[in-house]
């Protein structure tokens, strides 16, 4: 029996969700009940901490028990979204999306538009998984699912063979 | 009767405490109880995530209940000391310096070398308070106290007049 | 008659080409090309450094007159390729990416890999001309052409406007 | 008869000349000659591109032939001085004072305030040598001279063993 992949398993994970500033009902929606899977883990969210996908993800996992961790491109903590734990204002500009994808061992791309497809590149070339809910189309590397379950359910199979 | 500054003072604070990555006893235990004094108000400790000064403040303030963020020059979250709840790698060496100065509101600086000097530059250029602790002299602007309490009782004082 | 806008596009102009560190033989002659065209303007040609695309691209600003900036991910001056007259270490790994795009007021993307991409979704988040030549496919935003001679029309038409 | 050591010092070195953005007409004429002792070695001189020192020394290598860097805080390529031969806007605002460490082989302070403080910090960190003109005082490891040409001999026997 390896009770050691299960143990690696129960440890917090790092996941980041990346996705637009500002966004549909829908899709914050979809953002908040991907936040939810992670927070009922017990996990600690990474996002840039503004409003949109970021702020329906931190809301979710917010609610659900986890730990949100906003890295936000300006240098005032009060930008954050009101469900980040651990706001960090960077001063860095679009620098801090670099931030957000190092600190995250695996990434979920909601939507979004060229701030995430910056993400997304980075994050496949420093080898993380990235996830994807209806977002860019056409790009090697990203695993497309249709629900926040199934998102969390890759994610999962990403980090015990990682 | 104003209560909202009390209330202000009753939120979360991100204090920095910063100083070099190895260090001797003495100085260990001096940043564990200033770790102590800022983790029993139930604030957030940022540092550099390493060993000697941030180790022992991170151990202080983990011990204390309050919460420990560490901020990483390298790009692997297992540098981290034992006591960080959040680790974040960043990847960007020594710049990850002024990631810590801009998350803090006060800083706390406890011995140093070279790296805390930059810190103390950074901090005071940002307007931040810095309170030193048998740290670098001669540097106007850096507030000298004696004890780990006398330490907190400054940033309490300074971040209420904020 | 206007003679300012004509004024303005003989200024020097900083131009950045990105795409991967290492290339097939025909890539690397094309990246030259696109070089030799901003070198023969006496512009500035901005690049990552390294070898592949970057090497290409430097090669042929420097042949034809131009100057080239590289800004190198790791810490040493060494590291960039022979055809770079400013040579800029960063020791900040991806971050570095964004001050590429950040340095060039449009892009030229020659083929490229996870890396180039990331650059692409920055530049097209700060509002830079991205021209790709046999480069990432359907990301809008994007204005492919075939041959280096075109791109570099189409920079000038996107500059003189800009 | 070593021809290697003597060749070394004639490839171009990069100098970096750090100081406030703004500063007394004789600090300015102070830096301006540090600029021309750079300039005239046809070295590049790496600064922070602003006014003050940074642009008394800028102008000072421009007149005597040298090349001149100049990293920007800011997103905007405008705010250089207009001395500057390679104007990089970062918008990494204080951590662009990393670069300019990270750029330079052997950095002079003339005067300055807490962000060349900072500087200071952080080459001596990097292991950089600093030469000092009328800057901070006590913090051992400057190397304190009196004139713009005795800081250049002190940079030429620095880098010479370097």
């Amino acid at each position: 029996m390896d009770d050691r992949g299960k143990g690696d398993m129960d440890r917090s994970r790092y996941v980041g969700v990346i996705g637009a500033g500002s966004c549909s009902d829908a899709i914050y929606e979809l953002a908040r009940e991907v936040g939810h899977e992670i927070g009922k883990r017990g996990w600690v969210l990474v996002c840039g901490g503004l409003g949109g996908v970021m702020e329906g993800a931190a809301k979710g996992c917010f609610e659900a028990g986890g730990t949100t961790v906003g890295i936000l491109p300006g240098p005032e903590r009060e930008a954050a979204n009101p469900y980040i734990h651990i706001a960090l204002p960077t001063g860095l500009g679009e620098a801090r999306n670099v931030l957000v994808v190092r600190a995250s061992e695996a990434l979920i791309a909601v939507a979004g538009g060229y701030g995430t497809l910056s993400e997304i590149g980075l994050a496949l070339k420093m080898g993380r998984s990235v996830i994807g809910l209806e977002t860019w189309q056409g790009i090697q590397g990203i695993e497309h699912v249709s629900t926040a379950s199934e998102a969390i359910e890759m994610v999962l199979r990403r980090l015990s063979h990682g």
